[in-house]
Parts: C-alpha cells; structure tokens; sequence
C-alpha cells in the first residue's frame, strides 16, 4: 500500500489536469495492479475525470457550472445567506456538493485503467490563488 | 480489514453530521493505515463531504438543492411520473443521483485525512423520519 | 484480488441495469469480503445506483437531467461552443460531469451490500449506440 499528498496551485476557476502526474507516481510503486484513490482536502474545489482532448470541452463545463450555479452577486443567488466570504464563496461549495470529492480508479500493469480520452482534474471554484491538496491512496 | 453499518435516524430532509462516530470508529480499528469507504444503502438519501464550520453553508446547500429539485407539488414539476409515492419523494430519488452514494478517504495515522473544514453527513432527502443505514469499510 | 471488464451495448440515451451481471461475477470471486469498485471508462456515460422498483423513476430521472442539461440544439444551449460533434455530445460531457464515474460498494457474504431498493446501472447519455465498458475490481 502507497499513499502520497499532491499539490496543485491554482490561479481562478477553472480545471487543472493532473493526469500525467498521477500516472507517474502510479508507475513508480510497487503495486501493479490495485485501486488507486484519490481524495481533495477542500470543500470548495472537486476532482473531476473528463475529456482531455478538445479544451472547449472544458471552457463548455465551466459554463454551464457557471450558469447553474451563478455567483453570490447574481440577482438569481439574492437568497444565499451565507455571503461573508464573497460573491464566489457558496457557489464554490455548491460546485464542490454536485461535483466529486473522491475519485476510485482500478490499476494495471503499473496504471489507472482510464479510458482514451479521460483526464483526470482539480476543479477550481474559487477566484483567488489557492494551494490545493490532493490525497492519493494505492492498494 | 473491517466492515460495519452506521444507522442515522432522520426528522426531515437536510444534512446530519456522522464524521465524529466515524472518526471515533476508525480510530478503535487496526488499520492504521489504509483507505475508509462509505456507502449508503438507499435511493433518497445522500452521503455529502462539507463545510463543517459556517451553519449557513448547510441551510444554502439545502436551498440551492429545493431550488434545483423542487418538490413535486411545485408547477415546475408538473412534468414528473412518479408521483404515487408523495410529492417529495421524485425529488429526493433525483437529489440522491446528483449527490455521492459512496465517499472513500485515505487513512492515516488511525484518522481519515479530512481536510480541516471538512465534515461528512448524511444528506436526507425526504420529508418523514427515516432510519438511514451507511455500510463502512476499513482496509 | 480480482478485475473484471464488463461491456455494455448501448442503443441510445437511458438507464441500463447491470446489477444482476455484477453480483454473479462477485458470487464467483474467492473474496467473500471487500470491496466492489466500478469505474466507468468514458466521458459521456455515467453509473449511477438508483431504484430498481418503479421503472417510472427511471423515465423521471432521464426527464430531469434532460431539462437541466438541454441538447446543443436547444436554445438555452446556443452559448455551447464544443458542437462539432453533435448536439447530443457536449450535453453528455456535462452530464457525465454531474453523475458517478466510480462507485464503491462493500461486499459481505459474496454479494454487495445494496439496499433493498438500490439496482446498478450504466447511464448513456449519447444518442448513437456505443459499447460501453466498465471496469471493475474487487479487493
């Protein structure tokens, strides 16, 4: 059994790949076939497993998260209660309740069994640069 | 490796904190080391990793989700089929697919790894009191 | 430990129950308790566990994610960019966001401890038929 923290800084919203990352330290334990696990420490950004090919894949994803859950200064969110923290705060943990906080990937041959175009991701839902950590688990 | 159920007894839709009875599960077992799995064995009910601190991000969490799944009795949702069972009751089947069945996290040093603002509840979905049952898993 | 793939052949957007494939190959296993992960490898399908009983819940639950994810042709969606691939394509990317990738279930007694009410099942959500693959591991 490995386990291992990854860290990724973020500058804003959006999706951060970490795929390459991960894959590496997966070919570098000595479990080759297993479940890796992969946890975010954090109640307002999430892990996301999607395309890695077409980037407006992405940018589509961001806005449609946008449009569902529309910032604290949007006249849609006028009922939010929680607002202290900025415009940006609630939504991000209501991004971060409809979207994964643990991700569970079966391993192979020294790698997660992902399919061709699957990326694994941070997703940011905060504005301001913040150290996020991710906590891996291989078994 | 250990196994057990956890039993919530719910008055009402809204979130129920579990981390402590779980913390305090965890830390009676012999894994040290490993990875702690929740699972919750019904179909309107949620398990949900949150905001810990700020009451009010639960009360919004819970406001976001009524606007998003209204009940069944709201004109939005005159659309809905499966009605037989009382007007919350396709909602809460809906909220229970957009929200995790099953959470997984690292464990170490005989506690979860949650990150510090980071609580774990049952989200219950319905309207009358439930006995909710949480299958845990410890290796 | 033991790893599985499971193909699904899909004709079309909708729920297709896997339960019954999934407990026979846990049955046939030598790990009488674990844990079960499902890992779907594609970025426009979904898991999902849900009510096996009224099979309106299903057609409900399909209703829902179709009004709160419009297809690319549907005006709500003209700020789409991600469209050369049909107007079923990106919607299915958001969809497959918001639903499970991986499910995690303890096994007891060579069986997964679902709730009475709880069946497994792939969710597609392109238009086309596809074959659909889910990996699966038990430890």
């Amino acid at each position: 059994m490995d386990q291992a923290e990854f860290t990724v800084r973020t500058q804003g919203a959006g999706l951060y790949e970490v795929t390459s990352e991960l894959r590496q330290w997966v070919r570098g334990q000595s479990t080759a076939q297993g479940l890796l696990t992969l946890f975010v420490r954090h109640t307002s950004c999430s892990l996301l497993i999607q395309e890695n090919a077409d980037p407006d894949v992405r940018t589509d994803l961001q806005g449609f998260l946008t449009r569902l859950v529309p910032r604290g200064d949007h006249p849609d969110m006028a009922w939010l209660t929680h607002v202290l923290e900025g415009p940006d705060d609630m939504p991000a943990h209501i991004r971060a309740a409809l979207l994964p906080v643990s991700l569970s990937i079966p391993v192979a041959g020294h790698a997660p069994v992902l399919g061709t175009w699957q990326g694994i991701y941070l997703f940011e839902h905060r504005d301001a640069p913040h150290t996020r950590r991710i906590a891996a688990h291989l078994a």
